[in-house]
């Protein structure tokens, strides 16, 4: 009988699920809406992806050995509690009694984790850090945060939330939006982009920026300074500088203290390769502990959203592996 | 017969030693003054040592279980050679090799670390951060390193130079300094304390520094800067309030990204508690991700300069209920 694990990645607004075996082969992947009601409609809907897993297990002929669950937010390892802000009612909310308890007759190992740390795992197992025991995943969208993998372990920190990044110090200049999300989110951030732009607009300069947004300030989003960069236009391309500096810096301090082979860019940002990480490569070593620069690889995520999934997946399989 | 574990911790200009047992009683304590002429010399002192502990163990109606040794700059852990940098020859210098290849005829269990990772060790077991799982030293002197526990274990880095915080950016204002030993170490170490005084003093200020110093500024020292600050001298207390800065800086990046339950402060500069140590304690919130700065102490080293001794014993125990 052949054995599989079943990964489930609870996004904001989507479940995504996969049956992989030993060796990372994928099949069975599914993704369905998330219950706007969150609370107990949405663990029930992955009890029933669980369920659905298992099916799908014995219906190729084996059996569902173990299920890794990621969740957009923090995973209390002790507890089992999670929280997760885009899921109404998951504040400290016990997912992990609530899907194993009602998870079907034969127990199967279930192991929970925060989204970036399943990204991190995903990417070290099959995608642009694979066989990495030192690996970060830096995720820049709209939020900045770090999964982290350190001699082949995850880390998490004493209470479940390493790898807050997002809140790095990179600019003694103390701003007010510093206070409400840290410093390193507010210069770099998918956000910052259109808000640095659209501070510049408003101080009246003439910008590519305004033409391509309708004529509307407020309608500037990272997009539009992407396209106005790559059209040459100063105010867009200022913006790209002082963020690349910024994602420079951010990459530099995890590089210094983590000693990675290998930093996983992903997230939103990092599609516009030609001006935010070609740039980045370049300038962030200036930043970085010489001798670490120089061994690591920066690269864009191979798995892109399905990096999540396959973290789940080498979850599962690595509790096996623990218990044997 | 009682085990111990022997420590050898290897400084720049002298070589310490002593013996622990599994409860952390220290005894035997020893220092001499290491060979100048490094190399081959320096590794036969640390030999000797090893051999003075074997024979204080049996003295005790013991014997020696295992050794932990440390030095002051990086440790190869895959080919057991050193870096570092005081001792004359020890550049990729195989010194696991010299002392296990001539110790006494029954073979001990050898660990060699690094000394900042050595500091971390023996503070977690018997000092600051007693018990942690998840703890930081980080030392604050003539350079900036430290040395991190996550998850209860050593953490080292992809080629184990881990830990290298010196080289944090925190300032996106690159200055000349900053590529010789990073930015951290540049606004922040000890030396730049008293280089900070001087640049200030060239300007011409006049400042009680000058008179502490005879009137000659390159005799400004980082203890004439933290002497002046305290009679409100104002050039010295801008740059304590500059380097405080820095410091909360660098200590928040530290937890928001490790979510440590302890950072240790060690090293010269907070020795001046009452200028470096409680203003960082108030001002490196504002910089942390809230819920790791609200679950963190910071606190003194306790153990001192024995913080080195301390972690070589634990880390020779570790080895032992590693094997057992």
């Amino acid at each position: 009988m052949t054995d599989f694990c079943g990964a489930v990645d609870v996004g904001g607004t989507k479940i995504a699920s996969a049956l992989f075996t030993r060796e990372g082969e994928i099949s069975a992947g599914k993704k369905v809406a998330i219950d706007n009601a969150g609370g107990d409609a949405a663990a029930s809907q992955v009890r029933d992806e669980i369920a659905a897993l298992a099916e799908a297990a014995r219906r190729a002929g084996g059996r569902l050995a173990a299920v890794g669950v990621c969740v957009p937010g923090i995973v209390y390892s002790a507890s089992g509690k999670v929280w997760a802000p885009n899921i109404p009612g998951w504040d400290q909310y016990p997912l992990l009694k609530k899907i194993g308890g009602l998870s079907p007759q034969r127990a199967v190992p279930l192991v929970l984790e925060s989204d970036r740390s399943a990204y991190v795992a995903g990417e070290a197992w099959k995608g642009a850090a694979a066989g990495a025991r030192d690996a970060v995943f830096l995720a820049v969208g709209t939020g900045i945060g770090a999964g982290i993998i350190s001699g082949g372990r995850i880390l998490h920190g004493h209470e479940d939330i390493a790898g807050a990044v997002g809140w790095f110090g990179l600019d003694p200049d103390f701003k007010p939006e510093y206070a409400s999300m840290g410093c390193f989110e507010a210069e770099a951030s998918g956000n910052s982009v259109a808000r640095k732009a659209r501070e510049r607009l408003a101080k009246g300069r003439p910008s590519a920026m305004l033409d391509l947004a309708g004529g509307v300030i407020e309608a500037v989003t990272a997009e539009i300074v992407a396209a106005a960069a790559r059209r040459q236009d100063p105010p867009a391309m200022e913006v790209v500088a002082d963020v690349v500096t910024y994602l420079a810096m951010g990459i530099a301090n995890i590089v210094s203290i983590l000693n990675p082979e290998v930093v996983v860019l992903g997230g939103g940002l990092f599609q516009a390769a030609d001006l935010f990480l070609e740039p980045v490569r370049r300038e962030f070593k200036r930043w970085t502990q010489p001798l670490a620069a120089r061994s690591v690889r920066i690269e864009p995520s191979a798995l892109g959203e399905d990096a999540g999934l396959y973290g789940c997946g080498r979850l599962a399989w690595r509790t096996l592996e623990a218990e044997s």
